[in-house]
């Protein structure tokens, strides 16, 4: 449901503020104006227990895969790599500290929620802003098909039937998110509440309940992988291939990591006092992540469970035999062992599994292409997606990332292994630039900070991102060397790629802005005079319309021109628009070769070179029409002369518009779509109640 | 080379003939105008020598492939079925004759050259003109497919390794052919010339070498596979199987007669007396066509040539045992046969068949856009299509005929044998409904003429469509009945659904014209006034020339419109403007949500609800720019305002275009363009010195 109260909004859509009298007065009418609809949003500010599962679903869901990629690497090594489990996770718990006392600071130093994109931005300038927007963006990409093929992954312990259509399923999950967000589906903050605080019930819960059961009642439960054996490809146990081994582990289980910088995109969200409340929350998810890991990687070491790579070349083994053996995920195998006695545990457990990761996919519809409206105004992507609210810019957004995501989940089959391969190496590359740009933070205030208590603390922060910086840049090197052949390197490709486009695309926009910029006063000629060239085809509604808007426009010439093409038809056409009395003179060019566009615009040359201090202006009558194929069928010659008439200087093309019966499909489909777009989360970070609903119910 | 002589055009493109002044003025200098452009036209008649290879293209290249197709047809019935080879070749023969005798009866009847749907429109009604036109767009596709897949299998005479390739090979070659129209290659009279007459030299020069050896040497030479026996899959002879079969082979062997109606649609470009010089050229073609088929049939009789339809299960077999064998066509093998000693002979005939059959498809591809203008004038496809010259419509002529004769060639891998089972049913659809309408064009004159030689004359020639339509539809039901299962039904359903679209197209401009159809003398009123608006998002050259140019009309109210979604930015474009000195107050409307479109458009609607007698004009500065990729650069923004506007009443939108120094390439990309729609022959049927061309040669 929603809790956004009602009351009128202050500025309307589309109501005027104020004439301009000068800028000092348009900055000060400005402020007040955004002041009430900055009070306005207050309103639906969100308390911590809202914002955590707001923004932690991302961050908590990848708990659900980084223990299987965890002892799926390690099965490489046999049964002798498993034993390196709890080590490997102690490691990314410990990254999960640094990341979360780094962030931490983040969320003190830059309350505005511009995220590791601003912090870059601004401290390390718009290149280093760039590569962590390519980063970003390739990574929301990514967290879609992991999580989405996540969820299809675990889903298989509750519905078996799903083995061997994974990229199928998780291709038709991702086209139904597509379609909930395309279709702008409200979004509460129960939401994200019941299924993030279900997840992590579930979860904890088992883990109590199975330590419970292993050291309360001294009951000992198996795994159904326990009683088999794992043959890995490594035997010798000496060299750099455990080294490696272990890096490789480590980094898949880093996944784990992923959505954390979330709640450092969503301050303006939380209430007062903004930051304090987002750093606790910050510290909320840091404990409950690594808690849940630290849990899960327990009961598996307790139960024997065991994982294999069947890409990779380990197997299953029982008395040395070779056994092929379809088996569950980590979070299928726990549930079903320490739920054996209790269904209804595994069922929610499982459940509750698959939903959070959808929804953290859910959340990359979300960012994404807010990440772009900001990437737009900065001039990287079309300057179009970045206006809010219209449609097109989540749209185009929206389509862009389902299908990147479902390319990625049908070529990889919804393998989460083979996809985590690419994952993690944008957020990290974000993580250490933003920590980068921290430290550059605080030494830069550090120089003109006089106050020796605000410059301990200071120095205290800088200090805690210098680590932050120093773990986050180890577990880059340490991701991109143990990855790279297996994936990574189509990851470092697409962002290369990513980062290119948005570039060129910058430069392009800097180009024409130096081309069409105006001086501090401009010298320039007004034309003298309007010439008004009606463009004939017919004698129709639309053309009369056509005239009599022309006419009213009071240009110093008015005339009609028409392209003889077929000699009976020009004399009809002529006899019709004497009937009319339409007070204005039709011309009609010749066109022996039945061509009119070429003609029309020759006339129009002459027009020009003959009063080249002139303008003139063509009315072209246009129908507008309800369907797609209508277009087909109506207006072309009218657009190709438009479009050929564009290349001229001093001409000017108005559209008369004439609306047929059909246009009101789609003026009902606008409408329709404005109310989609009215529906839909404005600013993405913040989920809950729309301030935007208010001004729609008044 | 072009034999166009030069000489002034007494109407230039553009030029103006006439300001109205009444309706018999006009029809009178139209007609002055119409007659010039005619006379001018006839420098470039043609002689029968050239008109001959002009239109036989087509329908003497079939008789490179309807041999083939009889006796693959007739090896079904093994050994036995090839007796019958000659008697179908008669057959088809009278066939021939019976319609060329009809079409000289149209050609004196229609010299307009509108063809078989013109014949069938005028006398049968505008729904039996639609029937015609979808069968011969069908057929246009088919030709194409079937002409250019005969042309590589005989090249595999000349090319062995094309073997196995056959359908890609052919569909490059409509590649080629595709490209060579869409950048307008010029033909000359002698591009056709050569090639026909090489084609006719060579067949009939190996027929009468042929013959000569037989007859007059006393040689007996045998065909490659003349030492094989055929093994086929009918053995009972005596039931309907073998009516059957001569029925398809018959069908099959008819395709010898595409083509032949391509004169009725050339009578103008022939020189005086036209009607009679083309029935002259009519009778020569038939003639021509008739001993052509004739010598091969005779040729493959003598030599003991054999082929098999290895789909339909007849096979080769030597002393009873099967032999699988890869065979030329019958062209391939008579031509390796007759010029055993003498190897010029051989390449010279084959390369000769390939070329024409080439020439035969790229003469479908002149024909297609011909017919679509013709239609589209006539309201059954966008109208747009129409206008000659302009480039669109041949492009997407063009382009729609490669892609299914592509599709078509793929899917059958340019096996002729199948695609021959589609062919002709359209043909023979247009021929008898031709015949039909002909008959009632002589009934409708035999009722108002009273000249009793006359009347003879028209009693005669309505006997001969009389015979014709008999003939032809007989060959029509037979085709139907033999070939239906095996592919023609297929024909049938694309006929079919062309009919259906083209008649909803239709159905849809009378119901528009309907309701845009202004009265005797529509009742008015003049909007009193124009406010103008400027919509500006940037202050820069195009907002400063936009401004300008509204300033300029004059209108009764003037303001440029901001919709503020930045404050700073707002901020600094009202400073711009101030620093501008523009003499029109900017106004700046709040959007609190960071949207442009809607307040925009709120704010227009409300100047027209205050306002509703007055029409407002938006002004929209447009940025001109010369690749596509930079349109998703640019415009968005006004684009979108300008769509959604089009639906408001009163309201009309002026394009203010700004180029940018990158639309240089798209105003260069356009004078190529039409550079090559110049180059490009002007009527399809004339395919002989571009009566356009003097008018660029001045």
């Amino acid at each position: 449901m929603d809790a956004t109260p009602g009351g009128e909004s202050p500025t309307r859509p589309g109501e005027i503020v104020f004439g301009l009298v000068n800028a000092t007065d348009l900055v000060k009418r400005l402020l007040v104006g955004r002041k009430l609809a900055s009070a306005q949003l207050g309103e639906t500010l969100l308390p911590k227990r809202i914002a955590l599962p707001v923004f932690a679903s991302d961050a908590l869901s990848s708990v659900a895969y980084a223990p299987d990629e965890i002892l799926l690497t390690l099965s490489l090594a046999g049964m002798a790599g498993f034993v390196f489990s709890p080590w490997i996770a102690l490691a990314v718990a410990v990254v999960m500290l640094l990341v979360v006392l780094s962030y931490r600071q983040t969320v003190h130093a830059y309350p505005s929620g511009g995220g590791d994109y601003e912090v870059a931005t601004v401290n390390l300038g718009p290149s280093a802003g760039l590569v962590v927007a390519s980063a970003l963006l390739v990574d929301y990409v990514l967290t879609v098909a992991v999580s989405v093929s996540s969820g299809v992954q675990n889903a298989k312990a509750m519905f078996p039937f799903l083995e061997g259509r994974e990229g199928m399923v998780a291709a038709i999950v991702i086209v139904l998110l597509m379609t909930m967000n395309l279709r702008g589906v409200r979004e509460s903050g129960s939401f994200f509440a019941i299924p993030t605080y279900g997840f992590m019930i579930g979860v904890l819960g088992m883990t109590a309940w199975g330590l419970f059961r292993f050291f309360g009642l001294g009951e000992h439960l198996s795994a159904p992988t326990a009683e088999y054996e794992v043959v890995g490809t490594i035997t010798d146990f000496s060299g750099l291939a455990v080294v490696f081994l272990l890096a490789r582990a480590f980094s898949s289980g880093c996944a784990a990591l992923t959505g954390v910088e979330a709640i450092s995109n969503g301050v303006p969200a939380f209430r007062e006092p903004k930051s304090k409340n987002a750093a606790t929350t910050l510290a909320l998810l840091g404990g409950i992540a690594i808690t849940m890991l630290g849990g899960i990687v327990a009961l598996a070491n307790l139960t024997g469970l065991k994982l294999i790579d069947e890409t990779g070349g380990s197997h299953f083994a029982k008395d040395g035999v070779r056994v092929d053996l379809a088996h569950d995920t980590v979070m299928g195998q726990l549930a079903r062992t320490i739920f054996d006695t209790f269904p209804v545990g595994f069922y929610f457990v499982i459940a509750m599994t698959m939903i959070i990761l959808f929804l953290a996919a859910n959340t990359a519809f979300n960012g994404f292409p807010v990440l772009g409206s900001i990437l737009a105004k900065d001039g990287f992507l079309p300057k179009a997606l970045h206006t809010r609210g219209d449609r097109l810019a989540y749209s185009n957004g929206i389509l862009a990332l389902a299908t990147a995501a479902i390319a990625l989940v049908l070529i990889y089959n919804a393998s989460v292994t083979s996809l985590i391969q690419l994952y993690v190496v944008g957020v990290f590359v974000s993580f250490t630039v933003s920590q980068f740009g921290m430290m550059r933070h605080w030494t830069r205030h550090l120089k003109t900070e006089k106050d020796p208590k605000v410059r301990a603390h200071m120095i205290r922060s800088r200090m805690i991102n210098a680590v932050g910086l120093t773990g986050t840049g180890l577990v880059l090197i340490i991701v991109l060397a143990s990855k790279f052949i297996y994936g990574a390197y189509l990851a470092v490709l697409a962002m290369a790629a990513v980062f290119l486009l948005m570039r060129s695309i910058r430069r392009h926009y800097d180009k024409v802005a130096r081309e069409v910029a105006v001086g501090p006063v401009d010298a320039r000629m007004l034309p003298s005079r309007v010439r008004a060239v009606i463009m004939v085809q017919e004698v129709n509604k639309p053309t009369v319309r056509a005239v009599n808007f022309a006419r009213a426009t009071r240009a110093s010439s008015i005339e009609a021109i028409m392209v003889a093409v077929d000699e009976a038809e020009t004399r009809a056409i002529a006899a019709q628009w004497e009937a009319q009395e339409l007070d204005v003179p039709l011309k009609v060019i010749a066109s022996p070769y039945r061509e009119v566009t070429g003609p029309f615009l020759n006339y129009i040359k002459g027009i020009r070179s003959d009063n080249p201090r002139d303008v003139v202006c063509v009315y072209i009558p246009e129908y507008v029409v309800g369907h797609w194929w209508e277009q087909i069928l109506h207006n072309q010659t009218g657009f190709i002369v438009k479009t050929r008439l564009s290349f001229m200087q001093g001409v000017m093309v108005t559209s008369v518009p004439w609306q047929l019966a059909s246009s009101k499909y789609a003026i009902d489909r606008v409408k329709r779509n404005t109310a989609a777009a009215w529906r839909r989360p404005g600013t993405g970070q913040v989920r809950m109640g729309d301030p935007r609903e208010t001004s729609r119910t008044e």
